[in-house]
């Protein structure tokens, strides 16, 4: 810990947040690494047990640190910011936001659409659809499984293309189909078992779940995908207007 | 259990995921509570517990059912569905989509602007703000603890408002600010002690976290504010155009 000093004015809660705020930047502190006790850093910083919590809870809301129920505080690392402002897809983000994108095909199936499947793409329930489950690694750490459905009449030859180095919505651009709208809904839930194991995360740890129609230029829905982000890497933006 | 019957020509995993569904829709099977473990199911079924486990994942995934890691799989409630293709406040929202919204204030205090929230409010580091933290309800239930920053520079008379019958947003009209655009980044993210003990959820559960700044239509920022939204109770939607 680096030396600490105190200055008056400042309340002390506030000293000691930058504090840790500074030896984060500086690298004392590591991305990931465990923090003491709140017990501990209390004496080590001479304050109360509440004064110091203050300080860490700021840190918490700010993202720079992060609690494991049950285990501790960490430190954070820095989120995979995806900007929703816009409609982009991972591929063409990661261009310009100066990540490494690799997907990972899981499985290939044409399945029967389940009712709620088939309501999103608007076709008949039963009808064939093309299930796609990618996982999707952000600089070599997986951060989403991507599980797509897709009416297979508007892309019967979508099993045979590269889905590992083409992003879907490239094919989808290929067969006449531009990818225009999508409404997304979003919501926190727990790391399924499987989910878990492909991100190499605890069961039941948070994931940013997004239910996603996507919709061609003339209006056809063209994909509809569960999706499921890393909660402790992935963070989204969106700007509304009134 | 209702009565199963098997049909011909359909995947059975798909008859007894319609079937569990016709069972919610019915209410023989109650909104939160918990099903029968997966091998009871699958021997009641007379199939594989592979099979089972495929019915009951469709559903999860759907929302219909959710898992609680450890304890097992549940008959879920029907989410608020917050509607972010336009911004929309939580008490205007209530009245078009139905349900009941109050809202109880935690606490109010003027504090000096942390650096995260300085920025956010392009206000000076240390500069007051008023910290507002409410509690929100949806027909009685807890689902969202709201930690706003405003400017107290801008809104010298808001400590004297009634904060639990008006939203923070007719109070910023009325001083002549119209709230017209907020971007919000949103994660998920381990419900802390407090957070959870105030939506009476367990640590640890999953909530839909949202850090949200809130401009006037003149550009002003007037609002910081930490979200924190049941990750079982809520979702939200959004469109986003290419």
């Amino acid at each position: 810990m680096a030396e600490f000093v105190r200055t008056e004015g400042v309340p002390v809660y506030v000293q000691i947040r930058e504090s840790l705020r500074a030896e984060i930047a500086q690298g004392l502190l590591k991305r990931g690494e465990q923090l003491p006790s709140e017990n501990e850093l209390a004496a080590k910083y001479n304050v109360s047990r509440m004064t110091m919590r203050q300080s860490i809870e700021d840190l918490v809301d700010e993202g720079l640190l992060y609690r494991r129920h049950g285990v501790g505080t960490f430190v954070a690392y820095p989120r995979l910011q995806r900007d929703h402002t816009r409609l982009t897809n991972f591929f063409d983000k990661a261009e310009n936001e100066g990540f490494r994108a690799q997907a990972k095909l899981l499985s290939m199936e044409i399945i029967p659409a389940a009712p709620k499947v088939a309501e999103a793409l608007d076709i008949h329930t039963g009808s064939r659809v093309i299930r796609v489950k990618t996982l999707r690694f952000a600089d070599g750490v997986p951060v989403t499984v991507h599980d797509a459905h897709i009416p297979y009449k508007l892309f019967p030859n979508l099993a045979s293309e590269n889905l590992e180095i083409q992003h879907l919505w490239t094919i989808f651009e290929k067969a006449g189909y531009r990818v225009k709208r999508a409404v997304q809904r979003l919501e926190a839930r727990e790391a399924s078992k499987e989910v878990a194991q492909l991100m190499k995360i605890k069961e039941g740890a948070p994931v940013l779940f997004k239910e996603r129609t996507v919709y061609a230029d003339d209006g056809t829905p063209i994909e509809f995908t569960y999706c499921y982000n890393r909660g402790d890497l992935y963070s989204l933006t969106v700007a509304l207007e009134r």
